[in-house]
C-alpha cells in the first residue's frame, strides 16, 4: 500500500496504450490479448489501485485517436475537435489560435482546358518536399491577405500543404475543392459554404480566391517551368480538404486544469491535437508507431520529460493500435508484454509510493474488427491515498468490477487531478 | 426485509453526513472511518437497501457544502449554483425570487482623504449587531430605489449586511468593492462589470451609486457621532463582495419535484440553498456543527418536522467534516457512531417498513486531505420495494459492490421520487 502524507500534492503519469482493449479472439480461444499477456507491473498498478471501464467518447461510440486523446486531455471532443486540417497544422508545429482556420492541401498539377482548371494529378506526381517547401515560399511572399484575412502556408510532408486563415468572422463549415483520387481528369471543386451563415459565405469566397490565386502564382514559377522541361509534372495549384478551426472558446490546458502537461507521443495526430490543448509534447527519436518502435528510447524521453517537472505526463504508444488493425492477436500479446518492460523500468525510477499513475487507452482496437471501435476501455489508477479495489488484474474483463465503474474518458484526468490532491472545484 | 402494498407512496428521509467520506488514514491502518465505525443502523440500512457510490458534482470535482447541497436537493449545480451573496441572504432568511441580485457587504469605516475614499476598517472595528441594525435601518429609509431597479438592505451576522437588488436586466458578473483585509488602507475599490453585457455594466453602475449614498447618509449618523466622541471607528459605508443572483429560470423545489420537502441542516448556507431552491428549513435549538453538538436535538427537530407530513425530510449533520478538517479520524469516529445512534432512534419512531431512507454525503473530507475532496461517497437506500444488493456495509469500500454502481448527485432525489412511487415521468 502507497504512503502518503497529509496536504501533499503529488504529480501523475498516465500511460495510454492505443487501441488496447480488444474482444474475444479466436485464436487466443476466446481471451483478450490483455488477458494473456504476461504484464506484471500492469497488474500490479490494479492490484494496488482502483480499476473500471472507460468510454472515451460515450457508450459505443467509435473514437478516432484525435478524439480519444482529446478526451483523455480531459475536453469534451463533441465541442472541442476541431477537425483535421488544425490538427495537421499543428502536428507540424504551427502555432494556432482560437478561431483560427486550418486546412489541409495538396500541391497539384491542373491545366486549363476551356476556361476550366482540370485536375490532372492530385499529387503533382507526388512531388517531392525539396520543391514543395520552394513553392510555398514564393506562395507566402506573393498571397499574404485576402479582405483583412491573413493568409499562411506551411510545408507539411511530401506534396502535402497547410493552409491557415487568421481572422474576423471565420468558419469552418466549408466543402473541399480537392475532388479525390477517384475524380482525376475533372474540373478543381468550387468551395461552397456548408451552412448559411455570412462567416461560412466570407470563409468559402477567401478560400476560392486563394486557390485562384495560388495557380497565378504557380503556374509559370520557375521550379514547374523546370518540371516540365524535365517530363515531370508541375505543381501549379493548391487544392484544399478538411477545413477545421480551434474552438474559440478554448481554455488553453495550463489554464483550464492548473496543472503543466506533457505529452510523450508517437504520432503526430497525438502531438498535434495536445499542442491545439496547450500541452507541450514531442515524438521520441527512435519511434516508429510500429511494433518495432524502441521503447527504451520512449522511456528515456518520458524520464526527460519527467525530470523537468511537469504536473502530468502523459505516455502514448501506437502499437497495440497497429495489432488490432492487423488482426495480429499475438502480436498485440507481445507488445503490450514490452510495454510492460518499459513500465517495470518507469516504476523502478518513479515509484507509485508518491506519483500517481493510470493506465488508459484512447480506443479499443479489436484484433476481429481490424479497426476502432465503440467498445469500452480498461482503466487503472494507483497511487498515494487511493481507495483500493478487489480487482488484481489489467484487462477488460477483470476491470469491470472495478471501483471506478464507468466513466468517461473526459473525466479521467479530473480523477487523476483529485488524486494529485489539485482537483477542480466548484462552490465554496 | 420491509414489507410493501401495491401502488401506495411513501415518504422519504435522506440523512445528510457532511464530508464523511474518507481515504485510507494511517492511525486507522488504512481504513476510513466508515469503515472503523461501529453503525449498526447505518449497516441496516444497506444490508437491506441497494448502495453504491455518488459523485455529487461529477467524478473528481470538488465540490462545496453548497454546491455538494444543491445537487441532493435534485439541482444541477453547475447551472444553479447562485454564489455567495444568495446563499448567505436566504440563510438569513430573506426571501429571493429568479432574478434577485444579493451582494454580501460588511459595514466598514472610511476616511476621505484628496477626494477618495480609504478603507480603515473593514469592519468598522466588528461593530455589533445593535448598531447594525440601526444603521440598515436608517440605509433603507433613505435608498430605496436607483434607475427603477430596488435596493434593500439586511443586517447579517455582527459587521456583515446583504444588500439585494430587484429589477429588470441586471447581471452578478461584477467585481467587488471590498479591498480585502491585506489592503486596509488602499482606497475603496470602484465596482466594474466582468462581462460586455450591459446588464453587468448597469448593475455596477448602481452598486457603486448605492456605495456612494451609504456613505452620505451614514457619515453623519448619530450612532456614528456617538461612537466617534467614544474613540470607536464609525460605520460609515458599506463595502460589497461576492455578487450573485438567483437563476431566472429555476423552478421552485415542490414545483419541479412534485413534493413539499424541509431541511433540517446545522449551517446558514445549507439551509439558505433549500430555501432558494423553494424547501423549508430549520437549524435547530442546540446545533453548534461541531462535533459536540446536540444530536438528540436535531433529532426532535427532524420528527416534529415529520409529523407536519413533508415528503422528504432531509437531515444535515456537520460533524464529519470538521473532523475530516481537523485530520481528526477517530472524532470522525466517533460522531459517525453518535449519528449512528441517532438514526436508531430515528429508525424505531419511523420504521423502514414505510419509509424510504437514503444515507448520503455533499462531499467527502478525508483526513490526510484536511479539505473537501473530490472523491465519490458511499449511498445507500432502504425502504419497500427496493431491489437489495449484496452489499452489508455503508462504507467506501463495501458501496463500490453495490447495485447502484456510480450515480452523481443530482440522480437521488430522482431514485428516492421513484421509491416514493411518485417518480419524475418523462412520456405516456
Amino acid at each position: 500500500m502507497p504512503k502518503w502524507k497529509p496536504k501533499q500534492t503529488y504529480r501523475a503519469i498516465i500511460l495510454i496504450q492505443d487501441g488496447v482493449g480488444d474482444r474475444p479472439v479466436p485464436e487466443l480461444k476466446n481471451h483478450t490479448p490483455l488477458e494473456i499477456a504476461n504484464k506484471p507491473n500492469m497488474d500490479y498498478i490494479a492490484s494496488e489501485g482502483i480499476t473500471g471501464l472507460m468510454d472515451p467518447i460515450e457508450p459505443g461510440v467509435r473514437p478516432g485517436t484525435d478524439t480519444g486523446h482529446i478526451a483523455l486531455f480531459g475536453y469534451e471532443p463533441y465541442k472541442y475537435y476541431p477537425g483535421r486540417g488544425p490538427l495537421e497544422a499543428a502536428g507540424i508545429g504551427v502555432k494556432l489560435r482560437p478561431g483560427d482556420i486550418a486546412i489541409r492541401c495538396n500541391i497539384a498539377t491542373v491545366e486549363e482546358r476551356n476556361g476550366e482548371l482540370i485536375v490532372i494529378d492530385r499529387r503533382a506526381g507526388r512531388i517531392k518536399g525539396e520543391y514543395v517547401r520552394e513553392l510555398v515560399r514564393t506562395l507566402n511572399e506573393e498571397i499574404k491577405e485576402i479582405d483583412g484575412v491573413k493568409i499562411e502556408f506551411y510545408p507539411a510532408t511530401e506534396h502535402r500543404v497547410v493552409l491557415v486563415l487568421r481572422g474576423k468572422d471565420l468558419s469552418p463549415r466549408i466543402s473541399d475543392s480537392d475532388p479525390g483520387t477517384a475524380m482525376e481528369g475533372n474540373p478543381i471543386k468550387e468551395v461552397k459554404p456548408l451552412d448559411n451563415t455570412d462567416e461560412a459565405k466570407k470563409t468559402a469566397r477567401i478560400v476560392n480566391e486563394v486557390i485562384k490565386r495560388t495557380y497565378q502564382v504557380l503556374k509559370d514559377h520557375p521550379i514547374n517551368n523546370e518540371r516540365i522541361k524535365e517530363g515531370l509534372l508541375p505543381g501549379n495549384i493548391i487544392i484544399t480538404r478538411g477545413a477545421g478551426m480551434v474552438p474559440k472558446d478554448l481554455v488553453p490546458f495550463t489554464h483550464k486544469f492548473g496543472v503543466k502537461g506533457f505529452v510523450v507521443a508517437e504520432e503526430a495526430t497525438v502531438i498535434g491535437a495536445a499542442r491545439i490543448l496547450g500541452l507541450e509534447g514531442i515524438i521520441p527519436e527512435g519511434s516508429t508507431a510500429r511494433l518495432d518502435t524502441d521503447l527504451d528510447s520512449i522511456l528515456r524521453t518520458a524520464l526527460e520529460a519527467w525530470d523537468k517537472g511537469y504536473d502530468i505526463l502523459y505516455i502514448h504508444i501506437k502499437g497495440p493500435d497497429i495489432a488490432g488493425h492487423d488482426n495480429d492477436p499475438w502480436g498485440k500479446v507481445k507488445i503490450i508484454e514490452r510495454i510492460d518492460e518499459m513500465l517495470g523500468k518507469l516504476l523502478e525510477k518513479i515509484p507509485l509510493e508518491n506519483t500517481i499513475y493510470a493506465l488508459a487507452a484512447d480506443h479499443s482496437t479489436p484484433c476481429t474488427v481490424r479497426d476502432h471501435s465503440g467498445d469500452s476501455v480498461p482503466i487503472a489508477i494507483a497511487g498515494p491515498g487511493v481507495r483500493r479495489d478487489h480487482v488484481r488484474k489489467y484487462d477488460e474483463y477483470s476491470c469491470m468490477l472495478g471501483g471506478l465503474h464507468r466513466i468517461r474518458g473526459v473525466d479521467l484526468i479530473k480523477i487523476v487531478l483529485n488524486l494529485m490532491n489539485k482537483p477542480l472545484k466548484w462552490g465554496a
